[in-house]
């Protein structure tokens, strides 16, 4: 069936899909190729703030005690954050500030999360935490300027609901460091903004409205609501990786619109909603994470979680990353965007192919989503459906549709489609082709990189009755961008490409 | 038929296809869209030399007369040459020196070529010219050093046997200049290399003999030998280009292997022969430099051309180029392999192919050939045959190799295969899709690029009997690269793609 | 004397003086050179718009008559202009629109100017003229955008009451000229800003009343006023160069002032005006060019020149510049503030410490202006004074000033002075002493590079009731920046430089 | 008194200065300032190999032991590793290669050294370390070819002499490790180049001997022998620093004497002997680190330890470094020739200074080095004696030179010179002014790499006799580059400086 797309806009795309991003411990951002793979995402994509942890932990060196004359002090050390917070400014993002973990000599306890040890426990301190954030906040301000902080968002601790996270996962002890944390930044200006409680997926429906009671029970700030998204089943473990079901991708999409319907009604109900992370898997070593099936399951949540929050952050940008270790094997089914060195995932595509798209929503259905922009280019993003219980999908899904073009002078439109599939855009296809390799050669890698690139095919449409008949048959696991621009025919009179070798004209 | 190519290399590759390639006017070198290119050309193709007219052309601004105190001077500036010189070695290639044309200050006479008007008329005074060209050598020597400029090929004149390039086409004054001017490089340095005539495709038969009688009659430095080959017919005018026939590809091997014939004898025999130009037309604006077909026509001339000659110069790396005026569209017609901008034509990759093969030959026939490197990775060329009569070729023709793979112990090779044709890697038909933009909009040049990129498929291929069997099929026009590299496996013994959904182990 | 310097604003510095800078001829901004001069220009000075002749000449392409079937048509190409432009927004500056010379194509006569070759007849078809207007401003906003466009002002040819630069310095026929230019301008868009005459310093005080009153009475648009000022005299030539007179730098000033004086009272009175040139010298073979004397000599007209006019072009800004032919050695009185290769001359860094000051004037005088910038700091521009005659200045003449403070807090101020004169920051004066090299070595022109730099000195400087004293002893045709700044004490309690070497604490 | 120059050398200057510089610890060398560090030092220096510790450390992940199927086996995975390596050969540097320390997971204990905590005690199972040796230095030799690795020196674990770095300090355990190391390495190829015991300068005078006696007595290989040199006292501790006194610089030259003094007449007396880490003190935090002084204190070290060693590598080139912790101040007394972000130290432009030498001594003295190029250029390093008691030096020492100038065409000399002291070129010192800001604005850091320019001042002088005089004056903690070279002048005759302003020549 041909579905006849009209040339009234029905809705307007919004920027939730970019307007943020995961990354692995704040300071790998020191790295040269995190930054490197941080370019090419803002070259390509182009997010507009980053989430990562360990903005207050011992590797990023802020909360600095030392005894002089007796006496205890802190020195508040920011070299390694600024020399951050410059770097991604320079490359045109900008923080998603997550305050934590805690600074070993601040800590209650010695329980640490991670292979690089983040302290999870609550500061023995209120007092000292305080001031850290409010040293640390009004560094921000006083170097990037205040009128630039207050668009940074700044959220409180990463899920505090599990025990992983922090230290028995209290909530009592959350709702204290909350209320402490948010009076800390409104201190430095009352129009910074301040939000949490960064849940997981496995909070319990009560969670989040303990929270609003508490926070409106008490009038602590709060400017915005987060909470995490993940759809996979238990880790079975292999060496170096995990296996894990998954649900349908509709379930992120459920998760994504959980806090609205929790908050309904609370004092909470109209803040903005802040998914600060979301993912298939939760796991860094799951090889899912670097398939084509991966961009064919999230390119409905990419197409529609606008509609249910104000941003939804894909974690993370890079497989730079050590959460579990350091890597092993260029593809170890890392979160990244991009693998270590820059080699570009399926995914990395799907998000390319989001920014692709205009902001006028012409048409939206299972498996599309029909755009167009300013200069009349009409952007169509499409995708094969998937089975999450990795059944071989029905053959021969096309998806048909008639497309209006702008300006009745065009008797041809411009068709450019790129695609990623099990055939095409997909690296870690090649890679294993290689025989998996752990560390590539300059030459495989080279070779990666080219397969990495999506499939491309360009042609010339005819348009008829200012219309383009356009139909994308879609293979394995495939995601498609079409492109469909009105012609402006500079051909002169005198071409015959007949006489090209010296033939006869026509 | 599959051919079944041996173990044992039959001979080497020689570099004479990369020897050297041919530039547009001297000063040309000095625009960043022209250092642009060439940076991206020597990247992905890697060429030794580079040769152009007009060093010694008002452009350069060399040869600078005047008064001083009633007496006629003349000063020798050389900003504008060590600006092109430097960027050269900058960018890894090194100038193929070619002394022309005539200063004004210094010619005889007002007959001019191009559009840039370069002087074509003998030097007013012998003595004057000879200053200028032991002035501008003796100064490349001291920049650059004795032993660098040793390396670089002095050429004099260029094709002055056409009476267009050389007053009268006189050949005694072209003996009496090159006569000159080999003396006057050897008073630089007795072993700088010295060498011409530079003849045009249309030279009668007894011009080299002549050349070689004149020379060895007096004396005369000669180091090397030159001349140019086309294969290009009448001009049929249209607006801002022409149409030509275009006799088949052989007939410029023929032309490569003239000078040997010619000289067989004489005491210039054993000499280096250098094709100082070749191309299909000699016209900038003949449309035929732009398509799949020239790829394909000129991949056996690459394939076999180094038998013949010690270098042949493709005529001309970049569209950066004036002789008929400034181009007045992005496709022109124009000699590059690299349109304004760097838009990468379908010759572009043949010899980007070229440099991909390794310097064994394993095997080679009339549409291909089959090479090997240093790390066991077979590197095949093969072609489509093109009907110079603009005939549509037969089809499905297929290239049917086995090959052998080094090493016992690989059970699978990589393919990696990489393609231009009427299809891939043919910005120029994405460019008629786009209605031949006279010049492109910034997102029409991305689109462009893109289509410009070669299609690319990999796969794993089984080796048995450590023999890989490799099916080429060729569409219209052709030209492709298929690297076939031996597979260490390094898939860990727990690996199951069967279960990447968490499914049951197999 | 020591000015005593009040903390209120006496004034705020308008943009003026970086408003525009002039360039060679259009298409020599296609070179590296240029491009890369562009790059330093913008990022240490940051000018808004460029000015140059040319762009309609032959060497840009745009207008390509030519016959099909028997009629003339005309091509209008913009390839290069394009790559101009696009390199232009890139580098961050706008082209100040200079429509001329003629296209050869199009003249009524062969007249030409400069080495290049300019042809300075009226058109032969006015009506053609319009057409090319009109494609080329329209081409324009179609690729830049309306909103772009409007920005940029349009100037209608140059010096048309010169004979070499407008045949016959026909008043008339420039009238004529303007007014098919101007109405094809506003054909385009009427919000587009067109103007004229960009008279010659010779024009007599006629002139511009005579252009008022035409356009006024035949309602011809105009939106702004342009003339040039130029203080030398006639030129005494030498090979390779001139030398000449100058006249004191108010005359320069005077000159900036003419048009508003000799159009008061007409209906042009309020209109901008623009100096779309300024030099000292006309001659782009002036060694004074070069010296530290120039830019002392220009300092009093930076600092003052804004008072009087809406902007004043350099001219130019880059020896990449061909109109008395090409440059026979590196320092050879190119109007450029930067040499062939980006050696910095003593004007460019006048402009350099003019960005260096902040928006609101403290204090002006004779031989200073103090200024202040958001974050406190104060910059002071102060300069030696100059004798036209080439006489010896007197010595030991210093500016005393005293400087508040902001902020009570801090104890001490910062500062950092930089300054050119004959010894310091004079890249002419170490290529003289090493021998005055046509075409430096690399390392010559590394050592030019080195040389360049100015003179910096560094220190503390004690507050005293909210006060600086600043004494700025000023050397032989000397140009200082000094940027005092108050400074936050981090220094921790337990510092003590004499334990540096491990010695007892003090 | 003057010292007269003769014209014949007295000797060659070894590359032992350059041949070697330390790092931190390995994986820092991910970070993007690390490497921008390092591309400036290679840039301005030109190191040959560099040495740090950590390579077989927890943070580059090489040593990574798994269970599969109940058993124990080890993966060893070399992204890290490789991204390092990369960088270094892109950079033009290479590895000097140091194997430790511990892998926690073959760890014998749990003792570790640095805040990075570096396992430092022996290996549970020496056949797990000759494995992990064998896989690493053979995955290097697959990677980067067996010639390029044949000239990496491999250093067997550092400072076995100290507790801190070696369990118990155990000699008999080192000699163990050496010998499974040495025999692992030769497994691979027999031409690798091993060698230890990278001594510490406290090691007693019987250590060395000991080694010897071990290695011939069982015929264990050894390619070269290594030790340390530092001439500070005890720490003396502050908040974040420490202050030490220091020994006279010629102790370090009495240190690298040493091994060959304790070696002769032993197995090893004619093996190449490297300093593998030199520097005055050997902490990271001690200021002495950032002054003019230190460039001062090392100058004679630099300008004669090549008589001793084959190599003494300055420990260490960056202040990326973090053995006590991450830096809290941009300046901390850091070992770093630069300071995060790419401010240059006093002692950077000592070595940068060596850098400009040429190869042929003419002279040498207790406070100058006098040296000449091939071009002829004379380039002369002074520096002022220092006194390690803080004393204040005499004043005005002065070394006086008559220098011979090759070739008798020359009137003139060229002098550049460069000058880093208390008041030029240092950084620290306007560091200071600024009020010592920990983690300074960006505006700060531009003036700081302003103030770290070294002093410069150029001038011509004759050449009388073929000699030219020169007198170089030296300032408190001064280190001078005097570079010499006759000029070819090529000024016109005609050019006259008095008709710059159009007055009559002369």
């Amino acid at each position: 069936m041909r579905i006849t797309v009209a040339e009234q806009p029905v809705g307007r795309l919004s920027d939730a899909w970019r307007l943020a991003v995961g990354t692995g411990r704040f300071d790998l951002a020191l790295r040269r190729d995190y930054q490197d793979s941080l370019a090419l995402v803002q070259r390509e994509i182009g997010f507009r703030y980053i989430r990562g942890h360990g903005l207050l932990s011992d590797g990023v060196g802020v909360h600095r005690p030392y005894d002089h004359q007796g006496q205890r002090h802190v020195r508040h050390a920011f070299g390694y954050l600024d020399q951050v917070v410059d770097a991604y400014l320079e490359l045109g993002i900008r923080p998603f500030v997550e305050l934590g973990f805690m600074p070993s000599g601040l800590a209650s306890g010695d329980q640490t999360v991670f292979w690089w040890r983040g302290n999870v426990t609550p500061p023995r301190s209120h007092t000292e935490w305080a001031d850290l954030v409010r040293a640390t906040i009004g560094h921000l301000v006083d170097r990037y300027g205040l009128h630039e902080v207050r668009g940074w968002p700044i959220e409180v601790w990463n899920e505090p609901d599990l025990k992983e996270f922090w230290q028995n996962a209290d909530a009592d002890a959350y709702h204290r460091l909350y209320e402490v944390t948010a009076h800390a930044v409104k201190d430095v200006d009352a129009d910074l903004q301040v939000g949490g409680p960064a849940l997981s997926p496995g909070a319990d429906d009560g969670w989040l409205p303990r929270f609003a009671e508490f926070v409106t029970d008490r009038s602590v700030p709060v400017d915005f609501v987060s909470r995490h998204a993940y759809t996979s089943g238990p880790a079975q473990h292999v060496p170096f990786g995990v296996h894990q079901t998954l649900a349908p991708p509709q379930r992120l999409l459920e998760q994504f619109a959980s806090p609205r319907r929790l908050l309904a009604g609370s004092a909470l109900a109209d803040l903005p909603v802040h998914i600060t992370e979301f993912n298939s898997s939760y796991r860094p070593d799951n090889p899912i994470h670097d398939t084509a099936f991966h961009a064919a399951y999230l390119a409905p949540v990419l197409a529609g979680g606008g509609d249910l929050v104000d941003s939804f952050a894909y974690w993370t940008f890079s497989d730079v990353f050590e959460e579990v270790g350091i890597p092993t094997a260029l593809f170890h089914g890392g979160f990244g965007l991009l693998t270590h060195r820059q080699i570009r995932k399926p995914t990395f595509h799907l998000y390319a192919f989001m920014n692709r798209l205009g902001p006028q929503i012409l048409a939206r259905g299972a498996d599309h989503l029909v755009t167009r922009d300013g200069t009349g280019r009409i952007a169509v993003l499409a995708w094969a459906s998937v089975d999450v219980t990795g059944g071989e999908p029905l053959d021969g899904h096309t998806v048909r549709l008639s497309l209006p073009v702008a300006g009745s002078a065009a008797r041809t439109a411009f068709l450019l489609r790129s695609s990623v599939s099990e055939e095409s855009g997909n690296a870690w296809r090649a890679w294993s082709e290689l025989g998996r390799p752990l560390s590539p050669t300059a030459r495989q890698l080279d070779v990666l990189r080219q397969a990495a690139e999506p499939g491309r095919r360009h042609s010339s449409l005819p348009v008829v009755g200012g219309r383009v008949e356009l139909d994308l048959h879609l293979a394995r696991h495939e995601v498609t961008l079409a492109e469909v621009s009105p012609v402006t025919d500079e051909t002169p009179p005198w071409w015959d490409e007949r006489r090209l070798l010296g033939g006869e004209p026509s």
